[in-house]
């Protein structure tokens, strides 16, 4: 497997420097030399074989040779509008999102969430949560870093500016609210698929998302844990879609 | 949440008692007294309103009161063969896979596994992935507990006795073998679904799989964890068969 690394900006041009934490890794732990070749991808879809131009304590830069294949984008751009869990829970979701292409991933606040904004906001998670997306990436070969975002309270993201994608929220069969299986959902263009925290949405919560024009979506009777729901839910999208 | 037990034997004829563990649990960990109302299974699919009968030190036993409903069992009869990951990293797919609804758990030793037949019987990690498939159908409400087999040879796996169950194994696309995408599966009465090591199965294995009768089928371009492979797996074929 070939060293690859998140070199935003990189084109056939010109060579471009790498961002310190690629260098670091380049430089101290690959210990890769001027003249060596990797892959370089620009985290908006391109990827390419590079060489190593320069590795210099301060200054790495790559130079790409050509275009290669990453792995295939989804067809519909996918975003993951996720409760945020306790303690580090939340790594795995970014990561497995990441691996299964969504575009972008939209943390949430939650009625039942175990951690507020300002909380996530004082811990730095967005920080590592976007490293996180950049090394799942290049595990699984994609060459677009979907964008980590800062967190919002649910309230302020169904108040948000989405009208052209088509919003799903995960919800479990209950009498308070119509709800549809996974299998009938049409394929849109553009959808945010929204998975709750551990204890699930409050009924308010999945009827002020219905009349935010969202579609509540069931997987079926068997209960999922939190942290492993959002990676049921993309699976289960994607394949219904033909885009896994 | 009302508290469950998994009490083998349990009808409404006689009062049963806990095996060892679930008895500790409901005593030192639940401090549950006689006359306690509980949920408990039978782990082969009847679900119970029992009550606590004796919850004295050396026995522990429920009265089951009436049938309840448990979650739904998938329609497909799906066992999931999954290569033994080093560490405890099969701990979370047994448990992932339970909460999915397989009905059984065949661990296997593959040419890339950095894991051997006798290091598993030493370990004793049977009994743990056995006690993790328990605690997981309680978390999401099944009545049924997968049973997980002694871990066998890939080539030990592919010469049993499987002449009605469909084999599918999980591959990466490649030009060695001819493999075919998971939407395009049909429903079958019973499957095996399997999933290989970090590294993915061999061109040996997925040849000598296709030769013993297995479809090879792939999701997608995107390269997904060892780790993640097995929910990713079930998830896409339970939604292509309407069972998830």
């Amino acid at each position: 497997v070939p060293h690859r690394f998140y070199a935003p900006g990189i084109g056939l041009s010109a060579p471009v420097a790498l961002p310190d934490e690629e260098a670091e890794h380049l430089i101290r732990v690959l210990r890769l030399q001027a003249g060596d070749e990797v892959e370089a991808f620009d985290g908006a879809g391109r990827m390419y074989q590079a060489l190593v131009e320069r590795a210099a304590r301060r200054t790495v830069s790559l130079r790409a040779l050509k275009v290669i294949d990453a792995a295939p984008e989804p067809g519909v751009r996918l975003r993951l509008v996720v409760a945020a869990l306790k303690g580090d829970k939340t790594d795995d979701v970014v990561r497995d999102a990441a691996m299964l292409g969504v575009a972008a991933i939209q943390p949430v606040v939650t009625a039942r969430s175990e951690i507020g904004l300002a909380t996530l906001a004082r811990s730095h998670r967005l920080q590592r949560w976007q490293r996180i997306a950049v090394s799942s990436v290049k595990q699984c070969g994609r060459a677009v870093v979907p964008a980590v975002a800062p967190a919002l309270s649910l309230a302020d993201y169904l108040a948000g500016p989405d009208a052209r994608v088509e919003r799903l929220m995960l919800v479990e069969p209950s009498a308070s609210h119509a709800s549809q299986p996974v299998q009938s959902l049409p394929r849109p263009a553009a959808a945010d698929l929204m998975v709750g925290p551990e204890g699930g949405w409050t009924d308010d919560e999945a009827r002020s998302a219905a009349a935010a024009g969202a579609r509540l979506v069931t997987l079926g009777g068997r209960t999922l844990r939190a942290d492993a729901a959002p990676l049921v839910g993309l699976t289960a999208v994607l394949t219904v879609w033909g885009e896994l």
